[in-house]
This record gives structure tokens, sequence and C-alpha cells, in this order.
């Protein structure tokens, strides 16, 4: 029995998310099915991240465990033969069976981004990013989301549906950036609740359409009431990059989709304990 | 009657390029359709540069005369209503009626990405990216592009349904930058002929495989035959960036698609003419 990790690639729009489902198609049913075939028995896979209907995957990491005698370059290359193009496996490796993808993470890495400007996004745009038509206010939403960062109990921002057996979570990082008519929200944590992204970045909204101030924000956190906070952001706009995981496991630090992040990994969090299963 | 400028982005893989074709859905007859019911008339559109099936419009620039008396806004809110998500028009506004998007551009720009990697594209970047497995020498690429700047009669990178008058275009700049395993061509020229930045690229990745060494690209420029030259390269790589007007017209200066490209209007070429229709 080998453990193998695989760092994966696909488009949210073509699937109900990642976990398997009775209705529609999941990454993690297309996947396991193709990984049955080259590894000739039924595969379960961990993934890092869970994400939702309609999120992206950019760097998504995955590990499985095969009895059959395969190299890792024949795992990637015969699974991606199978794969619809809406998903692909960028490297594969084998790795110590104590690796596990979700618990061993230190952090995980989303984007969101989306479209401000009164026409709706359209073509390959439309693909990956959200619309928001009100002119927003960056630098109040910048303010506000600055009160985020640090440990905190962000029940405000998780969904009712949310498993985690605890609502507090460490925020590395939440920097908003705009480019001409895009603007960009990349957020580091050591992992998030439940629809958490999107309900901090439909609250940001908020105080960029200017409806409330900066400190309201700060407010919501504290409310620690999910009624309390914006609406939950559209999905399209939502990718997750990835995973970040201790030096010594030896996976590559890949955050090609996102190219600035490549300043983070000199300030990697090699300090922080990956989550334990209990505490998730 | 009144002329409009649009600006408009489409996502090339759901259509037969820009032209009305009688198989299959075409950006133009989408277009066309829609701008009917928002001007109450049948209406013709003029593009900057017409792409081929399955390359993408991120800043396409088109013209069309209106009878009826309409606010640029709600043509541009309208039109968007009434396309399908793969196509947006993200500008609009009046024009003087001697403005042609054609014949008015001083150049036009586009941008070929690639993966190259062993694992082939998958999810949101095998929209928009080609694949080359063989790892391609970016500095030979480099140095073979540089003899294809300046003005030259590029015959051999020309399809051979190709309906230009003359061969003869300027070369104002090719780019090739690598960030990890993705390459990107950056082209400016005034004009295009059919096929010429798909065939300069077949070319170039001949030289990247070390199949042939730089010397090769101007040998082939050279022979003025179409049989000397690379393969066509895949079309899913080449985004049109769009045309680049006189500063006179009023138009947005974008390229928002490829933010680095911002730094070469200030080396706008508003010395140079645009091209009569009687060169093209």
């Amino acid at each position: 029995m080998t453990r193998f990790a695989l760092v994966v690639d696909y488009d949210g729009r073509e699937f109900q998310g990642w976990q398997r489902q009775p209705h529609g198609p999941s990454v993690q049913s297309a996947l396991e099915r193709a990984l049955a075939k080259v590894c000739n028995a039924p595969t379960a896979t961990v993934c890092a991240g869970r994400t939702d209907s309609g999120v992206h995957g950019l760097g998504q990491v995955v590990h499985f465990d095969c009895e059959a005698s395969r190299e890792p370059r024949a795992i990637m290359l015969g699974v991606n033969t199978l794969l619809p193009i809406s998903i692909g496996i960028r490297h594969c490796q084998t790795i110590e069976s104590d690796f596990h993808a979700r618990y061993s993470a230190l952090a995980r890495v989303y984007r969101y981004q989306l479209v401000n400007h009164p026409a709706r996004p359209g073509g390959l745009r439309a693909r990956d990013h959200a619309w928001e038509r009100t002119p927003l206010n960056v630098q109040a939403m910048q303010t506000a989301a600055s009160a985020l960062v640090g440990e905190h109990d962000f029940s405000s921002f998780r969904a009712l549906s949310c498993q985690a057996r605890r609502p507090w979570r460490r925020m590395d990082r939440l920097h908003i950036s705009q480019l001409e008519n895009r603007i960009t929200f990349d957020v580091q944590a050591n992992a998030f609740l439940h629809h958490m992204v999107r309900n901090i970045v439909g609250s940001l909204l908020v105080i960029g359409r200017g409806e409330q101030p900066p400190e309201w924000l700060t407010e919501v956190l504290r409310a620690k009431d999910r009624t309390q906070a914006g609406a939950t952001a559209q999905p399209q706009g939502l990718c997750f990059i990835g995973p970040r995981y201790p030096a010594h496991w030896g996976l590559p630090a890949e955050f090609d989709a996102a190219p600035e992040l490549l300043e983070w990994r000199s300030s990697d969090p090699e300090s922080a304990k990956p989550e334990r299963e209990d505490e998730l």
C-alpha cells in the first residue's frame, strides 16, 4: 500500500462542489472513478479543502492509497486521460503514510475576484469573477478586513450547515487589491468554516457599497451571529488556491495561480501547528 | 444615424470565430441579433480584428450605426441582457461617423498562452492555455522572435485562405515571458495576416523544442513560403487583447486583460498611420 499526493485544478462551474453528491457531478466522484481504473481498485480520496458548488480549485491537494504498484507519473498521465478537461492533475508523488491532505495542512489560501462595473463580466472573465454594480470603496473594505486578522470566533461568518466542531480560526491575511475594474480578495487562514470566505466577502461588500462603516465588521464579528453579517457572495468568484504544508513533506509550494502570493512563502507559518482532527 | 463603438469580451470556445458563419454560432451573429432588438432594426457590425474559431476576445472593439435614439449605457446594459454569458459588452460610446473599428486602428495586440508541462492543463486554465509537453527553451525562442520585429513580408506565416491584399506587416513587439510552467507570447503589429500569430508561435515552438536553431526563423521569414514554417498553434491559447487607436477618438486605452501591457502605452505608436483599406 502506497500513499500518493496529487495537485488538482478544476473548473467549479462544472461540478456540484468537491464532495460526492447524490445529485449532479462532483470533482471527488470524477477523480475517484478515474483513480479506480488506474489503480485497479475502488479508491477513496481526501482533499485539503472541500469546495462548494461552483467554486474553483487551482492547487487543491488530495491524498489516496493504492495497493497496485504504480509510478506517480503514470498515475498523473493516466488519470488526466480519463478525466474531463474541466479537471486536471498537474502533480503526483508518493508520500509518507502519515501525511493527511486535510490534517497536515498549516494553512489554506483562497482568492475571491469580482468585476466592479455597471456591465456584467462576459466571456473568459465571467467564468471566475463575480459581479458588483455599485462602485466599491476598497480602502474602507481593507480597513474593515484588518480587524478580522488574528484568532477569532468566526460564528458570524459560518453557514448554518457547517459541521466544524469549533468556530475559532486563525486568519493570517486578508488583503484587498484593485486593478482597473477588478477587485481581488486574498485570504489565508489555518482553516475555514463552511461559506466563511464568501460570507466575509459578502459582508465587506456591504461596507464597500457604503451601507455600513468599517467598524461595523468588528461588531458583526463580536456578535457571533450569522444573521448579523452580509449575504453569501456569489460562488464563481471564489477559487481555492491551495493548502500550505510544512516543508518536510516535500510537496511543491505552488502558487502559480497567483504569482504575487509567492512573497508569502518567505513568511511561511512553519511555527504554526497543523489543526488536529478533533479541533476542526 | 449615430455611430457607436463597443468594447466586447468573449469566450472563443463557444463560437466558430468572430465572423457570421453558415454552420455554428459566431460572435458577430449573436451580437447583431441582440443589437437588432435594442436598435429596432437590422444592425451590421465591424470589428477591429476578426478572430478564428476558438480564439478569445478581451477588448475587441466594434462599431455600428443606429437610427433610433439610444443612450450608450442603455445599449450596453440592454445588449448584455440579451447576450449569452460567453459574450459581454463592457463599454459603449458614441463616436464620429468617420471612425472605423478596423481601418482606424494603429495596431493590434494578441496574447498567446501555453502550459509547458508533462501534464495537460485542466480546469480554469484549460480554457485559455494551449499545451506543450516538451520542455521549451524560452531564451532561444526570444532570440528568434527578435528577428521578426520590424516591417516584413510575412507570407511564410500566412494561411492559404488569407484574403489580405499585401503580405507586409509592421511587427512592433514580440515578447516571450515565463512564469513557472506557463509561457506567454505578447505580440503587437499594425495588423495581422490570417493565422499569423498562431503560425509564428507554432514556428517558435519548433525552436523552443530544439528541433531548429534560432537562425532558422530568419530563413523561414525570407523564404516567403508557408510550407517552410511550423504548424499552426492550437487556437485556445490565443486571445485578442484589442486594437490601439489614436487618442483623439477618445476610446478607453484598456489593456486590463494584461496589466503588464500598460507600460506599452507610453510608447504608443501615435506617429504611425492607420492602414488604409486598399493596403490590407
